[in-house]
């Protein structure tokens, strides 16, 4: 588990202040809830590999908790308790700490921070299309654009459409599902395995293969029909991503299917263009998941986006900021009694709205400014007795290395 | 632990807000770590009462783990690990959630967020006397004033130095602030009992009571003498805290020793002044907590300021911040041809800086308006048919209900 220096801080926030800004210009709220979950209400639903890899315990009082793996069962318990009297559509956000037990690797740690967006109480496409936008708008203002970063959109309900088509039962798409995710992940004679395991046939194995092959939307369409509902559905998200403008970011990808058992409709995942890391973010249609979990019928549609595996993205762009000064203003003084005016001066920095750095203990005028250049501050002052008896003072712009004198 | 519905967060945010920029105006470099901690590090230094407490499990290979109580043993482990390398002094910041188990009261939860300010590498008085100032600057910002809350300051250096002036020895002290802690919280006989456990003699017990009435710096002044190491730090601060303005906001009280076990100096904790609540914040000197835990000789200050006693003070005193609108410009339509041209709306007010609440789906204009009223926008745009003709949009303004015309 990570620990955050000021220099790690400095990237964490900075990707943490894109996504608050673009769920703000996108109407989306804030809500949060404790790290700490039930396991039995994260066990319910999610894929298989989850709950293999849930950071369960038992707590003193012998009830199995969980440092939660993802934010989706949380949500769905919070909008189940208030279903009767909130307004729907709903569009919330969050940044959450999720965590999952697992050996570590490139991309993957033992916990992450993950921005949530989910728009609760939507069936029609306008939702999945607000969240996709959402999100791109993110990676833009992370400085990505369409050259360096793809979403690519699936549909579920398209692939289940094709299976039933095929002759594959609806009781096998999870599994299919499953298997398909591993897609381009895994060698193909496993992902036959698979598909062996889940009861499909050497026919069944081959029509898979055959639907994997569709790799474009025209591709589909003719293998579906234009009438498909789940067709229609791609075709309208089309449209209205090109309405945002962003026609350029998003690609129709047969193999994107999500690991998590809950989503029933359009899926979607970014990359990066060469697909050298895992997926930056990823999301979907999830309609049945709080009526499993006891509430009313609310369709849904949600993302989650991680810190880390943007980061890396982002590092390897030179796109990362560089390290900040503590503070705009340094103030520093010559000797103790000259410290009270250090003191005065860095208030009236400060009820000014800037950030001072002031110094706790005397230095000599060489430190301080050798401190100064190599910290990166703004401007800076020094205080020495002389300046205690005119009350005037020198503001260094340390950029230009010109002076202003102010009078107190 | 608590659930964060947007009324929640939009609290949170605003004293997480004030926080954030008032360890930014000082010059604090934000830092954290991982809620989970490991059991050693924490039971090595915190007081009895906290290690009682602690939010400890096993995880699944058997580690002895916990969700932290509290930052400070994190902080001198992320120290320890740079302190050849890293400049000092440091001024560094947290927002950090911390765990207790035990039963829930008011102003007591399973978890809470603490603002943790700590200066580490500075051994004079400046140091308190700069973390108390951004303490009461972040009160301040909050709507607080010198009327509301008191910092009440003491310095268990002085009180040792009276302990032993009254032959009472240094091996006790600590069992002795662990009692003085609970002073005016407990009833005396239960104090005298715990003195008692701490192999107090009748007489010495009888000085303990002497010294809890030294209700001034005169009255110290006196029993300690003018010169005494304790009493001047104590003099210091007080002196700097008036260059900074805040005398007001600070008291002298000898009751106030802190319940952990590492400090060994000055100590403070903030109430409001009619002492109704528990603290709102507290800190001191811990000038052997890094030592003791293997690390070098590095005297620190810190400070830790929670988010529940505040929030329950700023909602008695009317100060806490009002439901806010998810946006600040509504975007309607009235039929799905019209949401193109809702689409390009919200993206022309996003890209320059609105957040825009864009309609999912059509509504009647009389559903649309009626909405936007009783959530709180700005402004609203509507769009019908004859919009996406005219490529004219009219801009509501809600408060004054005047329209601007805007051609596309």
């Amino acid at each position: 588990m990570r620990d955050f220096y000021p220099e790690d801080m400095a990237i964490r926030n900075h990707i943490f202040q894109v996504w608050h800004n673009s769920a703000r210009l996108h109407g989306f709220l804030n809500y949060d809830s404790c790290v700490v979950e039930n396991l039995s209400l994260l066990k319910r639903k999610a894929g298989e590999e989850i709950t293999e890899q849930i950071y369960s315990f038992i707590d003193k009082s012998n009830r199995e908790l969980a440092l939660r793996p993802e934010m989706t069962p949380t949500l769905a318990r919070m909008l189940i308790a208030r279903q009767n009297s909130m307004q729907f559509p709903a569009k919330w956000y969050t940044i959450a700490q999720c965590f999952r037990y697992e050996r570590m690797s490139k991309g993957r740690k033992r916990e992450h921070f993950q921005w949530n967006l989910d728009i609760a109480g939507e069936p029609s496409t306008s939702a999945e299309a607000e969240i996709i936008a959402a999100a791109i708008t993110a990676m833009r203002a992370l400085g990505l654009t369409a050259g360096d970063i793809k979403v690519r959109i699936n549909s579920r309900a398209l692939m289940a459409e094709l299976l039933i088509k095929h002759g594959i039962q609806q009781e096998h798409t999870a599994s299919v599902f499953m298997a398909i995710d591993k897609y381009g992940k895994i060698p193909e004679p496993e992902i036959v395995k698979m598909l062996t395991a889940a009861c499909l046939s050497e026919e069944g194995i081959k029509a898979v293969f055959e639907i994997m092959k569709i790799n474009s939307i025209d591709a589909a369409k003719s293998a579906a029909g234009d009438e498909s509902p789940a067709m229609r559905a791609i075709i309208e998200i089309w449209g209205a991503i090109s309405t945002y403008g962003l026609t350029d970011f998003i690609e129709f990808d047969m193999s994107v299917v999500r690991g998590l058992g809950y989503y029933t409709g359009i899926v979607f995942e970014c990359y990066d263009i060469k697909k050298e890391h895992r997926a930056i973010f990823g999301g979907g249609r999830y309609d049945n998941l709080i009526s499993d979990l006891g509430g009313n019928k609310i369709p849904c549609v949600g993302m989650g986006f991680g810190d880390v595996v943007i980061a890396e993205l982002l590092a390897e762009k030179g796109l990362l900021p560089t390290g900040s000064a503590p503070a705009l203003v340094a103030v520093g003084c010559m000797d103790k009694p000259s410290m009270s005016l250090a003191i005065e001066i860095a208030v009236m920095f400060r009820n000014n709205g800037e950030s001072v750095d002031l110094a706790l203990a005397p230095e000599k005028p060489k430190n301080f400014f050798s401190r100064c250049s190599s910290a990166g501050f703004d401007r800076a002052v020094y205080i020495g007795p002389d300046d205690v008896k005119s009350r005037k003072i020198r503001i260094k712009d340390l950029k230009t290395r010109q002076e202003t004198e102010l009078s107190l």
